[in-house]
């Protein structure tokens, strides 16, 4: 392990033992103070930014990247509102989880308690920097902020600027840290620092996640890759089939929770088939389909590759499927069990495709798009969990903590 | 990843598709079914068995480790009724952890779902095998088990026995799995098995676990090494803070919440010293203790590895410290996080201890040995979690199950 790490990662554990014990008015109060700290020190943030933009500009990044680094007053104003939203949410530390009296009279509780030091590590869209500053800081964690080397004079300023704010209200200004140090191996030296940083969370790309993964010694949350199903069974109300899989297609197709394949029942698929490839087609979304979707025109024949695929953009894979069990076959096979939905009137067949999908989230008769912390009503989100250990599906501020048993007695022994 | 490792994980993976949606009663049958297949084998398991303890004594085993690997009729007895006691508990999977209506009508539910596929590797008890293999059956989870090598004819007539019940109870027999090949290259196959693998859970001596928290991909639920401390505080009732040092420390030394460490007031170090000195060495104890302590005749001093030590022996560390503060800094510094307690009247004082010790589990007038999954009332106990993800302290059925949500709606889209 670096010592830059160890030392950062020293001062966040000493930082997240006063954060670990702060009320919820005081840090609530250095959430308000954070948000009107980015509005103060805005100018110096966009300058900060240019920097960065230019930098990436004169490197050739493309457009669509650039546009995800860029800031501009109202992402800054939406950055302050963000740690004000969080402000306003309760606090999860002391919640009792549950709680007994046991037969010899010891009284039990387990109760959350924040994890310690979180490690992010995450791609170029600067406003990261804040947004997960504000959720680690409710939740009583010290944070350590690893974001694109591309994005580092933006997230410095936001750093600086956040820090300023936390040692006005009394928290340590170390709650919120930038890991120092040059790309890859800054990245590494947190993935290797089991023991000081307690959980680590990748939020980007799939392969930034993969990396993660597998270098990490610190335990990890893994996030965000979706290839989301709809399946449209034979009892379905066809229009609002329809509606559902465009929402789940179309409605931003950037995003992990939208759809990226769709199924059909067989005993619908003559009358269906015709307006959903027809109205995928007129939102401009290319369908990769088997033989039954291959006979309308513009549609193309689709590879193994493409069921398994994550488009992210206006594609779509799409076949025909004799039943119901079929359908569940090809999920169970090709999803990345983050969400599918099923479309149908028939009770039986929502109760059998929820209980046989095992996937974070099972959509009956809904946009798959609906998997989000904010849709759910968890107020903020650190992203959406796509593992089976801690937290599953969208993650709120519960999900950033862990939880201890106090025991009270009276002087029992056994 | 081995052949060998990916046919097992993926027959696992089919049997878990079916014990998922296996009701409770005809998982709680199998579970019958199994401890009668255990009494019905008793004698070709205690043969298999004398096979490894002849091997181990052959090979020079030391006694206590032969204790642990040897079985006879009243252990296989025990096992049995380990399973009919899993039988007996409710089920875990199906529970609804939270559920709400959305302000669009989305009914959102979120329940409890099991893992899948669950390794546990393991040493030389193979009482483990059918403990592990009844706890995941319950949760739902095919489970893939890997002993130590010199228990592996007891374990491979032990599986047997299991797993012919559990196709005579209609579940698939590779709902329980031996993981073949030979020593740590099959453990090791097994910590490899992303994908494959939902989560992994070592049981064992702190190097076991460390070899597989370091060299995993798969998640690891990391159990068990406890260095405990009991602080008498100034407030403390000394007979009541007497009989939980005591038991704390003798009730049983083996285990993990056994306390290691013991920390007195120095406002009640002259009163208390002499009597718990007496008392500690009267039952055998060897006091490695700080300048106030080493005053005693027969304590020896201290060294910081010593506050460190977890001995499961007859042996503890002692210190006197100025205040509470000193207390909590000291176990704040050695304490493995797993069990801590104070012997106090005052009730700030326990509230402080409460508070600032970020421990699994933090004891007020109690003995440290309470921290276990049959004195919480878990019913079946699969280790001790002493890591802040997903689970902390003691892990029930609960415990051994992820989540996943439900949304219904009626058509609703974003």
């Amino acid at each position: 392990m670096s010592d830059l790490i160890a030392d950062v990662a020293g001062r966040a554990r000493d930082a997240s033992t006063d954060l670990a014990l702060a009320t919820r008015a005081t840090k609530d109060a250095a959430l308000e103070a954070m948000a009107d700290s980015l509005i103060t020190d805005a100018v110096a943030i966009l300058a900060a930014n240019a920097g960065d933009v230019d930098a990436a500009q004169a490197a050739g990044v493309p457009d669509h990247m650039i546009d995800r680094l860029r800031l501009d007053q109202g992402r800054v104003e939406e950055m302050a509102q963000g740690l004000r939203d969080v402000a306003g949410l309760p606090d999860p530390v002391g919640e009792v989880v549950r709680g007994s009296t046991l037969a010899n009279g010891l009284e039990l509780r387990q109760i959350r308690v924040p994890f310690g030091v979180v490690g992010i590590i995450y791609e170029a869209r600067p406003n990261v920097t804040a947004d997960a500053a504000g959720i680690c800081l409710k939740s009583g964690n010290a944070v350590l902020l690893r974001g694109s080397s591309s994005a580092l004079r933006s997230n410095t300023a936001i750093i600086d600027s956040l820090r300023r704010a936390a040692a006005s209200s009394g928290l340590p200004e170390d709650v919120v840290q930038l890991v120092p140090g040059e790309g890859h191996e800054a990245a590494r030296s947190l993935m290797r620092a089991r023991g000081l940083v307690d959980v680590l969370i990748p939020r980007g790309g799939a392969g930034l996640i993969r990396s993660v993964v597998e270098e990490s010694t610190v335990p990890v949350i893994e996030t965000g890759v979706g290839n989301c199903h709809v399946y449209v069974d034979a009892a379905a109300d066809l229009e609002m089939a329809l509606r559902i899989v465009l929402n789940s297609k179309t409605h931003r197709t950037s995003v992990c929770n939208s759809a990226e394949s769709l199924l059909v029942h067989e005993a619908v698929a003559d009358k269906f088939l015709p307006t959903v490839v027809a109205a995928l087609q007129e939102s401009g979304v290319l369908i990769h389909g088997d033989q039954h979707f291959a006979a309308y025109a513009d549609v193309v024949a689709a590879t193994d590759e493409d069921y398994a695929a994550e488009y992210l953009g206006l594609e779509m894979s799409a076949a025909v499927v004799p039943d119901i069990e079929a359908a569940i076959r090809h999920i169970r096979r090709y999803s990345s069990a983050h969400t599918d939905a099923i479309v149908t009137g028939s009770q039986s067949a929502a109760r059998r495709f929820t209980a046989a999908v095992d996937s974070a989230a099972v959509i009956v008769n809904a946009s798959t798009r609906f998997t989000d912390g904010g849709e759910f009503g968890f107020g903020a989100e650190i992203g959406i969990s796509t593992q089976k250990l801690h937290a599953r599906g969208p993650m709120g501020l519960q999900e950033m903590t862990s939880t201890k048993y106090i025991v009270t007695g009276d002087g029992q022994t056994r």
